[in-house]
């Protein structure tokens, strides 16, 4: 079948760089001749038929914007087998050949969904939290460290103001990828991640030595997955006595305008989808691996682990002496 | 009595820029003649005898950052009478003829005793909450309302990708001044502000047309001071069926550098203390009122309330249409 | 005559908050009752029809934009008089019963033109050089303040790094208000404006004394007005020797989004213009004098000299010991 | 021979990071239970003998600092073989057993000539240009990227307020990384860069293709190393009649904190650093390839030359249609 007409979307949680991966499929796919349709609010708006024609004008001035333009949503109605069938009908409706998918586990799984009823499918890898196994990186997931880290420098001060104990919460539910390269980043003294089992004797131990070597200030990262910032400071508090000041830096890490690093990995992972879909593939997902473009299968998302890195964790307890 | 020695002390929350009115009361005063102690950790330093002295040179550098070099406490010694007269004491083995104390309420409170006591006091208004009568500005106040709009920007971003409602709570325990600015200059929905009763009917309503005129998405930025964010999310939601997001920005509020109007008045409200002191004026602040400088006394600052305007809030209103 | 129907136009350099402007001044104008025009590019988009309506929908999401929406040019033809009655020509097919300008001294004048010819005008003061007399701040200055400061800030890493002498070269041809801010901000050792005589000898006498004095590095601020960078690094080598790293700012000054202040100032401005001209008023710019909203004539801005204030520079003076 | 104490020196131009790369090797050295004296202003401070102990708790508090703590400074005597005759000797008298240097080509070559004199040496770098052969990434290109973007995408408020065509010089004098990351990142319509020859003639099609398809405004990035971007504004107007703004970006570009990938680029070449002296490496860098860390040898970096992605480059040309 040739390639004539194609979709995006995006899907899940909005992560920042995801409308230079609209931008970048967009123009490449134009200047490989194809036309482009943006469907609005993702699996919702495609059962609905919210959709908009893309041209190279209309993603311009977009590539250093927040969010995404194309919005996203929750829909129950496409969990379900009957809602797949209907948004077969409508892809078909909408005379596409193929369509790109931003978003990150879920967003693969809704993909293969349509897969494997037959529907060419690539998806890009748009996520914060960076807990999509097959690729090394994701959109967003740069631009959500470097925002963490301002807002951790910025309680620095506070913190080495008032000789204080801070935590801060950083997303994460199942990955502590987030955390711990916040955590390296900012010099913290201690990182709590969902992949390590939590240690609060030994986390007691390491602020009591800080002390003791004239420290007068300490900083926590935990993500969220582990625990809340407050439990945690409920915790220290009965194990050792230590008052923590807590800060959940929440929703803040989504926004903001992406990283030259996630404006290009958007760029890139952007054109190779285009590509991807012209050499007939489907069923995949556009992944930096070792440093190259590849395209492995979205199934890898939910098959494999991403491990993090061990090294990474000792380095930050070593350099936090 | 000749002023020869004067001495500086941080108290009560750090504020960005109080490091900027540090270097400039600093270097200010050995322009003059005069020679400068640093007192650590504020009122608790100052009982301790924790001082430092304070050279042109180890003030440099510092102009930018947020926080106090001269750190800050809390001190339940110095809140009896006893702990006052032992401070009076302390000044005078210090061999101090003055006394420049950089803080909120709290802190001119304290140097309001010492005042009474016969001690030449002069103090500047250094808080983020900018509540202290007397000044139209407090240093601070400019630093943490960008950081917040910086914050709800990013936030934006989000709520509008998802077509949701965010509660970004902001600080203010007793004054709405934060939040009014934030809420203006982010082009919130709603404001509100402990000055002010909430009416969450009210919001309700206006939340209601907000939709009906099309607007995807809406802002509600709340003063701690009123209620939690989590609470006004449960009150939307049993008033109305509201489902919102909920964003406590917290500590960061309180970091980071000094912006370009928080250096250039803590630089004017340094030398204005050192100047004040010269002149042999006590029991009072720096100040700016309608642009001038002026050295009210001390006691305004609780004896006085400061008011919102209510020009502002209105205008929020009918510009969130 | 009742107002139902007014204009909105920018024109000369753009600065911050000029969308913030536009947004208030639409919304205020709706709520009102009126009827929203936008002329894009300036006096020469009017005389070439070049509108669009301005809804409060049409306006939502830009205030924290930098630049224009309705764009600026120059106008070779406006600068004639038969331009002129031309334009009024234009402003009468669009049933226009008012016209609300934003932009600096140019546009003032050009705005006098048409008031002149009796036609209701009300001008907004928004440049980022603030040299507008008849009102303390224009919009832009406070951000254009801020991202001069920035980038002052990166270059005292460098300049400490390697001790060095460097000069920054910021916007302001005639006037010093940006430069001697950034000076004071940044804790410069020496700032030259348009409005004082330059005293090279003097700079490099001082530039001795801070080098006798242990200090590594020094950092000059140069108002465009007064001359280059270039030019000022050729002086200082001629006169003492010094070799000096040149840095100019440029166009970087005129863009990103607009801080709190010029934000919440652009509102405000943007709703005085609209009540302005329900007031029957015309000829006049809102203006912020002493804290308050006021509105003097548009020709107070050529016929009156801004002063800059010695105070600061003095201050600034002082602190650089 | 057993490793019991180390210096550090940074050298050449200054990079975002350094202070985090000097931070960790000196935390991750003393762990390891070594001594480490820093070495200010590179080998001109290592023949004059100026150096400082540096401690856990000394490298407490800079991993966020821009610049070097250490200084740096160039050094002509060490250009010489008598003046690294002195250099060792100097190394002897400080008893030292090895020596980390931070820095770009200029300063590994140095180290080399260390090393071939038997000296134990390591080199991390750290250079903004990414020049660096041996190493896919340098410390402080990264950040040098982000600050540039950040500065680019103010101009296009401008650029696209006026509808110009801007044109903004960026560092770069032998290599085109930080042009062509930033130009990408960016959206720009064209780069130039050193690597590859400049088409005035193609470039000037472009302009004129992206004007008919309705741009207005036009972005051009060029590395120093190509020509001025004055010069540049010249051929355009000779060649096609264009006129455009210039911007030279400048030391900014080599200040700010380090961005999170800095810092842990930093934190990890630190460490390795250490670790490879340790092993009885000498002669080598810290480098990373393929996202593994390595230590290829010192002599790389001049005898290979580092290749520019053209697929970067062919990609930054599709999406500026």
């Amino acid at each position: 079948m040739e390639l004539k007409r194609i979709g995006i979307l995006t899907s899940g949680g909005d992560a920042p760089g995801m409308n230079a991966a609209i931008r970048a499929a967009t123009r490449c796919a134009i200047y490989e001749g194809l036309e482009v349709i943006g469907i609005r609010r993702g699996f919702e708006g495609l059962l609905e038929g919210d959709v908009v024609p893309l041209t190279s004008r209309s993603v311009g001035g977009i590539i250093h914007r927040g969010g995404t333009i194309l919005r996203t949503a929750r829909s129950e109605r496409f969990q379900k087998p009957e809602g797949q069938v209907e948004a077969l009908d409508r892809l078909k409706e909408l005379d596409l050949d193929g369509l790109i998918l931003i978003g990150g586990e879920g967003t693969f799984k809704g993909a293969w969904a349509l897969y494997k009823k037959g529907f060419p499918v690539v998806g890009i890898p748009g996520t914060i939290d960076n807990d999509v196994a097959g690729t090394d990186v994701t959109i967003g997931f740069d631009t959500a460290v470097n925002t963490a880290l301002d807002a951790v420098r910025k309680l620095r001060d506070t913190a080495s103001s008032h000789d204080r104990l801070f935590i801060v919460e950083v997303m994460g539910r199942n990955s502590g990828f987030l955390a711990s390269m916040v955590a390296l980043a900012s010099g913290a003294e201690y990182v709590l991640v969902p992949e390590i089992p939590s240690d609060i004797e030994r986390l007691c131990d390491k602020l009591y030595n800080a002390r003791r070597q004239g420290k007068t200030h300490s900083l926590i990262i935990v993500a969220e997955g582990v625990m809340s910032a407050q439990d945690l400071a409920l915790r220290l508090k009965d194990t050792a006595g230590y008052e923590a000041r807590v800060t959940v830096l929440g929703h803040i890490q989504r926004g903001g305008s992406p990283t030259a690093f996630d404006a290009v990995l958007a760029s890139r992972m952007g054109a190779c989808a285009v590509e991807a879909l012209m050499e007939g593939k489907s069923g995949v997902m556009t992944a930096v691996q070792k440093d190259e473009m590849a395209t492995p299968p979205l199934s890898v998302a939910w098959e494999e682990k991403k491990p993090l890195s061990a090294d990474l964790l000792s380095l930050m307890d070593m350099l936090s002496i």
